[in-house]
């Protein structure tokens, strides 16, 4: 996918899930099903984060963007910090509020194949009115923070976004908009995603197996194990005769927490096996 | 400790290691052994490590500093990276050569406790008669790059280092000049240590015991774990009536290797026991 094919503010529905081939191979499901948006794959990413790296103007050397590692929370949408004024960045961040914070998906395997997101916009010292929410806010992600929560020099700011890039994963890239990074929201089976995952794997590889053959094109598909799940449906690698293939199932309605996630499974599950039995 | 106090260019042989507490406590041993230095300490963390954000200058948003995920090797001393023509970080490049890159250590506990590392400069295109030896250094950290490494748009770029900033935990910092940066070693130890850590807090935990005892102020030490070791000696984690208390014990002579060091410990275990006998 080139930078411009799915620039801009586009919501690219269609978008390949993770592990994908991009060579020209025929996909093996329907690539027009709900899919999450690049903004919602953004804001779900930075919500299970807490640390990033914040790129400030550096004042010495001048003039040179300077990166250094903080922990975040975030707030409305926007990455709000607890900062000392002795720390560089903050030094910095007092002559030009220009700022970003890379927020990047640890994990195994090649780097480059996990997501990252880029958050522009100017960073500057909230207001006291406003720290009530974003101590709450920070404190409960960052629990031992509340140690110098309290000290003088340390005091919360925060990155107004303007701009976001997202990158997830090779060839899977976009600018995302102001609209659409503040109108979207962080998957909201997130927080479960890996006990199900799990559980899947562990008890129900045959019904995903089943839902492969039935509800995909990998008819021949030999086993399947769950690589991702989000609100709108789940991905399988499939064990074909051409090897491992990705397959993306969606759900009849939209799973807002674990229960409704397990029951939209359920009648993919029986989908399948109804076509079996025919 | 204050930034003003080792920042510059000291060379503060006198850090504490990690797990010092910062308050008012008598330390356990003398601060003034060998330790390594601040350009030591991040010279061999940015050599264990392959990822890193780049902070460039945006043409897009105009003037803001953009980090990006990227991976890199030390080719003597600077970042070197191969990039896409077609990535935003590379557009920014050929507008503006100023960077960064900030490299930070992945572990449990309060992230702020890890150690990071900025290293502030120029980055630009290699020339033809550069590329070699580029290639080799980078391929030989990032084996997976070589599906990429000869795309056209792919080309290495060099961060010529003129300013580094350390920062090994809570108040550990300092700037480390250019010449100090250039003229320091990686440990030669790094790539040994977990396996000696691990070999000693499995098997020898008495000897480091009785090292505690006898060649350290923690008389009453009732057990101890080896929490680092580098070419000038190692630290331990002595568990005392007042809880676990940081020790570092010198060696003799640097040791270069495993070998080295394994015979510099026998050595301090030596001298530990006799003193026992006595």
């Amino acid at each position: 996918m080139s930078e411009k094919e799915n620039g801009g503010s586009s919501i690219p529905r269609h978008a390949p899930p993770k592990g994908a081939r991009t060579q020209e191979q025929e996909l093996l499901y329907d690539p027009n099903i709900p899919t999450p948006t690049h903004s919602e794959l953004a804001r779900t990413m930075v919500s299970k984060i807490g640390t990033g790296t914040l790129c400030t103007m550096s004042t010495e050397p001048d003039g040179y963007p300077y990166g250094s590692f903080v922990t975040f929370a975030i707030l409305e949408g926007n990455p709000i910090f607890l900062i000392s004024s002795l720390a560089e960045h903050t030094k910095n961040l007092t002559a030009s509020s220009k700022s970003s914070l890379l927020v990047a998906e640890a994990g195994e395997g090649n780097p480059l194949a996990l997501g990252r997101v880029t958050l522009i916009g100017d960073c500057s010292r909230l207001s006291d009115g406003e720290v009530d929410s974003a101590r709450i806010e920070f404190l409960e992600k960052h629990e031992s923070a509340s140690f110098y929560v309290d000290f003088k020099d340390f005091h919360f700011y925060r990155l107004q976004v303007s701009s976001v890039r997202y990158i997830g994963g090779f060839g899977r890239m976009s600018w995302v908009d102001e609209q659409s990074w503040f109108e979207a929201e962080s998957d909201p089976l997130s927080p479960f995603s890996n006990d199900i995952i799990e559980h899947m794997n562990e008890d129900h590889r045959d019904a995903m197996m089943i839902c492969c053959q039935n509800l995909s094109k990998a008819k021949d598909a030999s086993d399947a194990v769950m690589t991702g799940i989000d609100r709108y449906g789940f991905e399988m690698s499939a064990i074909t005769s051409d090897g491992p293939r990705p397959i993306r199932l969606a759900f009849r309605n939209e799973a807002t927490n674990s229960e409704e996630a397990r029951s939209e499974i359920v009648s993919l599950v029986k989908d399948a096996r109804k076509i079996s039995e025919t």
